[in-house]
């Protein structure tokens, strides 16, 4: 049985800020994840995507955010528990809590944390029947090597942000990007969605509305699909190398969601004043936290680390006076 | 006139990183301060002091986060008024705001940040006839750079934090630290306290409590003073280059003061779900502003620009559906 005062459910940056603010003032993290590395979806899902708005960061591409955050909790020696996901949670006698992985690893801590960003999240699947066949195979879920892209071509399926993102992205080194989407209007950013229609006239996209892809050809990979346009009815195939339907992340938040906890949606429900949860002891930060006002920024997860481990604090020393120690006066004390 | 959509007053980190997130919803800031650089106390006070709690930084010093906070702001072409006071705050015909500085500049902003730090401040002083006389001539309120006591002999008065911490850092490469306080204890953090007493085991410090500095003598500069013990009424005379009385800042909050806002103390009262203060349109963010469970952390500052920016767009465009948007996604757009 691995012991900390803290467990964190969930290693993305929220997570990863929280074991620094709790290392800070001597409480010792324990972080599991689902995922095979931390970092979350800035890790598994864009690595590789600046982002602009960290505060102190110009620019900083997501995976270098995700390093730089894992240094500066190091001194706090969080042990990771990674590919396996918490099953289930008990009281233990001495009233901490226990917390169990479906790989059979137990954990138990003071305080658990959930920072479970979006959860343990899933690509959302078109409705193809040979789609299976051709996984990894010329389909792909999520880009995580935009470089394999280069000088191919690429069919990308969704209308939201995501799908926009990487079509505009891709499109600088793709040798043809075809954007497709089963509505006449996109769900994303205006500013997004004036680009996609820019790079198009271009020459270096196609855009292609009202329609969707509906078969897949190829003998050992992916050589060809069929897009068809719902108003018109009309078929037509097309020679691709790469097919990306970006359909988004299912929250699959999984057995989290037994545990007792105020829900609204797929967000656990927090007191913002300290993140607590509606069960005493049980806190959520980052993107899977709700409450009024919430803006779903990194910057708001490593806030809410912050306030969760004085609150925390206050929660495993009731006793103890708890003032904040600034860190420009003490400097960092590692935990041993 | 100088008009902006947003009208900050005070270039603190928070200031800073609100000029970020208020171009990012592509709202324009002026920034009013009354130092003659941006940066605050980060930049007046400890520019070189390392800072170990921003997120993504496993250490930086802190005039470094100023520069990056001000080159993260630059694309939206913030105009700094520096070495200025706000004075008058009235409303406009058009229902905007209008600040005059001390020295006549007016301003107009459809909405006002106040992120005045600690305030417009000053050291508090100690009480000695012939102080004056040697400001600048061996006494020093401030530590801006800490190489120039490389070698000297230093007393510091003071039991805060700021006494114990410019103590146990001056000591590194001093002559000679003599830290002395009026009190039989240190009102600053355990680590600290232990800490200089560590090094004035090393023989690197010399700790003097229950007394006071009573006298300063020199002919053209400081070169000795006079130390009183309260308990036993010895006085001694101690020879020295520098005498740095670290007994604090006292906010000066200025005309602010009297522009019909809430305070408790010398804080703003805002709600924390939007950073608004009693008067519509009026914010308060950073180490000036309060609310239930407020630490003042300059993370809390950097979260509060956030939530500030947001509002204050839907403030300003009551008509216009204003969502999130990622900068990872639509990247940067400069203002013009």
């Amino acid at each position: 049985m691995k012991e900390s005062d803290i467990l964190i459910i969930g290693a993305g940056p929220a997570g990863l800020f929280a074991i620094f603010q709790a290392g800070n003032i001597n409480l010792r993290c324990n972080v599991i994840d689902s995922l095979p590395q931390p970092g979350g979806q800035l890790a598994e899902i864009y690595p590789k995507k600046p982002i602009y708005d960290i505060p102190g960061f110009p620019e900083i591409k997501a995976g270098d955010l995700i390093k730089n955050l894992l240094k500066q909790s190091e001194p706090f020696k969080p042990q990771f528990i990674l590919g396996e996901r918490a099953e289930t949670l008990e009281k233990s006698d001495d009233n901490k809590w226990i917390v169990t992985t479906n790989k059979g690893t137990i954990l138990k801590a003071s305080v658990v944390v959930i920072a479970g960003g979006l959860g343990c999240f899933e690509p959302k699947k078109p409705d193809l029947a040979e789609l299976t066949i051709y996984e990894d195979k010329g389909v792909d879920y999520i880009v995580k090597n935009p470089e394999k892209y280069d000088n191919k071509n690429i069919v990308i399926a969704g209308g939201g942000d995501s799908a926009l993102d990487w079509a505009i992205e891709l499109s600088k080194n793709a040798k043809s990007v075809t954007l497709v989407h089963r509505r006449p209007v996109f769900r994303a950013s205006d500013a997004s969605v004036s680009r996609i229609f820019e790079i198009q006239d271009s020459g270096k996209a196609t855009v292609i509305l009202n329609s969707e892809v509906t078969k897949l050809i190829g003998i050992d990979k992916l050589e060809k699909l069929e897009i068809s346009n719902f108003e018109t009815n009309e078929k037509f195939l097309k020679t691709t190398d790469y097919f990306i339907p970006l359909f988004g992340l299912s929250p699959k938040l999984g057995p989290v969601k037994n545990w007792g906890l105020n829900f609204t949606k797929d967000l656990i429900l927090v007191n913002p004043e300290n993140m607590e949860t509606n069960i005493n002891g049980i806190y959520a930060i980052g993107d899977i936290s709700h409450y009024p006002s919430k803006l779903r920024l990194i910057i708001s997860g490593f806030y809410e680390a912050t306030k969760m481990a004085h609150s925390a604090y206050k929660y495993i020393f009731p006793e103890k006076n708890h003032t904040i120690k600034y860190s420009t006066i003490q400097g960092i004390k590692p935990l041993s």
